[in-house]
């Protein structure tokens, strides 16, 4: 049932053709046989939409409306999300279900995400989200980073819980804020880097910090990923201070990430300074984005659609022309499947049967316009038509009931 | 047949009322005999919203896709944006009929223009813009500003077609960057204010000067609205030298629009500094927005909703919490409708009968989750349902043809 041909299709807007897929992988020839025929009427091919920074366990779609009284500063958000954890009751596993289905209409079908781990719900998330991940996993891939949104050093026994989440499935180790939130960078890395290299995990660190702070930070992360010969598993999320530096210290670091094979997660958020992605990818450091959290106590909006995190990336970063749009695609799908580092991701004969047929004329104007009624194809299976799930998946909604 | 009864909908997200509209102005009481009901099912009303800063002539909606090679510098994109005039042969008549139906489903029933005047086209934008305006004036206002895109002094003959614009219909006098562009501040401010006070028009001047060019441009304009008594008449739209600056000369620029009555249009711009909405609104100055080009040479993306402006606006500024996201609302309707000094209007008894329903449980989803399913009333009488035109508005769409 695996097999497919998928007829008058783009890939990434090139020249019509037609895509096979055998086996749920893409092959040279058409499939001997009887076959399942899709004609994609011209449409844009693209691989699955890589989400590559979210938290599942955070959404509230679904949910009652939450008034949002918090403050600006991010330990008050902090405080606030974890008062909203005990307070309204968020269930992990439905409200992952929830997004996954919401974006897997949309062509999203590579998911990683940060999951909360704390001394107050220990790694009740992280099961969780990996009950959902188990779910869904024929449809979408879920990693998930074991993540102490409210400290690791300064919250005694949150590191023991993180090394629980990883026995307990968790993929990554994740980290916040070395100096900031944990007030001492050395010992907060030494521990994330060492809980990794026990495991053999790859790292992921939300990396808010200022400036020379945050620059400093990126020296340490780039230390210990050489010294533990990590090249290719450790990414570094947001990373603002690489769009707070001048042009000389910013070339430094940006030389010191392509060096290490550190992959940088932004999602072009409106409020901090923008990245320097130019520079970034003519010195060859992997990009990746995400939507971060969406609907949640964070911030209200978002949708988890990585298409149009593209449009919002390319409108932070001044990117209108049709080659800067194409780019701002290129991120959302081959960068952070290089980020999250997903084997057989792409539309090249042996990858994995994964597709989604966006109906643009041209890579711009699916970025700029963001069309909905895409059509999504999970391993050489038609999970998606229009934008709307296909009833066979009906039965999958009751995990976001 | 304009007059309506509109039960149950929460007046900015308030407690549930009924609305009353009696020949096409809301009344206090149910209006007298056979009157249309329509059922609001909670949702919240709003008045019409105000699109205060948008380019009708420029959108492409619904012509051939236009691949965008324009380097970043705003004079490249002048450039661009006045070949593609000829190359494309964009019809200003036709494309503001598209942008006008496109955004009036969405509730947006006042729009300020800014329409090209150059010695290239002359006045021909301004007349077909003027043709749709008059072809959907029962349905939406529309202003018109002559602007000078392309610079005034620096081409010869652009002032006097600017006078024949007023001649034609044109309701404002635009201006554009009277240093960085016209290279001459004062006169170029000179002859706008004086052609704005022989006819007897409020000014509306493009402002994209930095730091303190900006703020230099900003007195200049100060002086002359006192000079000639235009408090309440003149906007200065974009004015991003105002996130420029530091807090005490920031303070002080913003003390001066207050007390000259200068409202500001922002729209929010991701690349531009955010300009301090907080402390313009505390000292009393209009704010409005407006969605600038949409789907044009400049900018491939753009909807033309006002509730996404809001968003924007919101995601630009930090306002995640739901005052704030609130205050974003009511930047783009009652902000909006002072800065472009709109009469009566507003959801009270003896205002026009213009109402937004959108389901949405705060103004804060509203905002934050921009539902498209609205239902649009213009003095009484129902021209949208969930998001789509009425049927009888269907020969209107001959007009985008």
């Amino acid at each position: 049932m695996n097999d497919l041909l998928i007829r008058n299709v783009r890939p990434f807007a090139g020249e019509r053709t037609d895509l096979y897929i055998r086996n749920g992988r893409f092959c040279e020839d058409r499939p001997d046989g009887v076959v399942t025929e899709i004609d994609g009427i011209g449409h844009i091919a693209l691989p699955g939409l890589v989400e590559a920074h979210t938290h599942l366990d955070k959404n509230l779609i679904g949910m009652d409306w939450f008034e949002n009284r918090v403050g600006p500063t991010r330990n008050q958000r902090i405080i606030a999300d974890r008062q909203a954890k005990r307070q309204l009751g968020i269930d992990a596993r439905r409200q992952s279900a929830r997004q996954i289905l919401q974006t897997l209409a949309l062509g999203v079908l590579h998911i990683r995400s940060h999951v909360d781990v704390d001394t107050e719900i220990g790694i009740s998330n992280i099961e969780g989200v990996i009950e959902a991940r188990n779910a869904f996993r024929d449809l979408v891939d879920v990693q998930i980073a074991a993540f102490p949104q409210s400290g690791m050093l300064i919250r005694h026994g949150t590191l023991e819980l993180m090394e629980a989440a990883l026995e307990a499935g968790a993929d990554i180790v994740g980290g916040i804020d070395p100096a900031s939130i944990d007030r001492d960078p050395v010992r907060h890395l030494d521990a994330i880097f060492a809980l990794a290299d026990r495991h053999g995990k790859p790292v992921d660190i939300h990396l808010h910090e200022p400036g020379e702070l945050g620059a400093f930070c990126l020296e340490l992360i780039a230390e210990r990923t050489r010294a533990l010969s990590m090249r290719g598993k450790v990414m570094v999320s947001h990373a603002y201070c690489l769009g707070m530096l001048d042009g000389a210290r910013q070339q430094a670091l940006i030389g010191l990430l392509a060096a290490e094979g550190i992959a940088i997660m932004t999602v072009g958020s409106p409020t901090a300074p923008a990245l320097p992605l130019r520079a970034m990818r003519e010195a060859g450091v992997v990009l990746a984005s995400g939507s971060d959290g969406i609907q949640g106590t964070w911030e209200p909006w978002g949708s988890g659609d990585m298409l149009e995190r593209a449009k919002y990336l390319a409108q932070r970063n001044g990117m209108t022309n049709d080659a800067d749009l194409a780019e701002a695609a290129r991120i959302c799908t081959f960068g952070g499947a290089e980020g999250i580092a997903l084997a057989d991701h792409g539309l090249s004969v042996g990858c994995h049967g994964d597709v989604v047929l966006v109906p643009a004329r041209t890579l711009a104007e699916a970025v700029a316009l963001t069309p909905q009624q895409r059509t999504v194809i999970r391993r050489g299976r038609i999970v998606a038509r229009d934008g709307v799930l296909s009833d066979e998946l009906s039965h999958r909604r009751e995990l976001g009931r």
